[in-house]
């Protein structure tokens, strides 16, 4: 294999769930595409770090900080939704079902790890609800062990300051046959049912 | 979210296989590396096209004309091995198990596109077998319908002028359990059966 795309082929393996075979076939196709499209897709990646950084009052990634939803003057900032991941702020955003504004943990609880509540953005959101008028606080992070751990780490300190918190709700993703659902989410879901009546 | 991810989201998204999803999260994988690291993989797609070029005996990718394989004094040159494109030449180089030389079509006929004989690298095979004193040519096109045809008029040409031709094995993968093959690749194995008496 000639270096050069070998040392693509390497680089391109660091990517999530990208092994050797699938990172030559990205490598040979950005060798057919037009040299242009090769540099566009350079440049994009050469940029991305430069442009953005993190928004230093709820931490997701941005371009301008304050980051574009934070100095949204149209979100409710009385209500916070907290997230693991930049990523989780992405995929609610697209959703486009929520008007509040977010704060971004940049990870969860994993004491095997070494990471714990000062490893995450716990102080700054406790900062943030001492300082704007924060009414309620949805915990959205993952509904992964960690996740779970982290929420509930997270309510007991909401509690003790008498703010009020919320949890996303858990249970069958839309458009699932319910046969096909996992016991744990199955469980979660009759326990958690709501009225109809 | 950030215009500079949303570009490069964009531009991944024209990897093979890669959809939204993928692409946002390679995207948002890149943006926890290193800066340095991003800028090594910017860096090694940006050159790719500046290093890699065809080589003007077998039209594969290589960094040098004639490529190391072409160049390489230990290779048999009686024996050329047909595939569709470089990336072919990099899966049989990898198994280890071919010592001749090879020459890349670049493509399989496809009437249908347009592409014809004269779009592959047909006319350069047969300047070749003229010029080098080639004894046999092994057709090894995909087992797909156009790798199918392309072998089809690639033996029929080659037996016009009496070069010796063969084409790569069909038959059941190995590793492969029998009842998971497919009909045609079980017709192709009974078909053509090899005697072990």
């Amino acid at each position: 294999m000639p270096p050069a795309l070998e040392r693509l082929v390497k680089n391109l393996q660091r990517l999530p769930g990208v092994g050797e075979k699938s990172a030559t076939r990205f490598a040979l196709q950005i060798l057919r595409w037009p040299p242009l499209q090769a540099r566009e897709l350079a440049d994009s990646i050469a940029l991305l770090h430069e442009r953005i950084g993190l928004c230093s009052r709820c931490y997701t990634f941005s371009e301008q900080d304050p980051c574009t939803i934070c100095s949204n003057p149209r979100r409710e900032t009385s209500l916070i939704c907290v997230v693991e991941e930049p990523g989780d702020v992405l995929a609610i955003e697209k959703a486009g079902c929520f008007r509040g504004l977010y704060h971004v943990l940049q990870g969860v609880l994993a004491p095997m790890e070494g990471i714990g509540p000062e490893q995450l953005k716990i102080r700054e959101l406790l900062l943030r609800i001492e300082k704007e008028s924060v009414k309620e606080v949805i915990i959205a992070t993952s509904s992964t062990a960690a996740g779970e751990a982290t929420a509930s780490y997270l309510s007991g300190i909401l509690a003790e300051k008498g703010i009020k918190a919320s949890r996303i709700a858990c249970g069958i993703p839309m458009g699932t046959d319910l046969k096909y659902a996992d016991q744990v989410t199955l469980k979660r879901a009759l326990e958690y049912r709501t009225d109809i009546s």
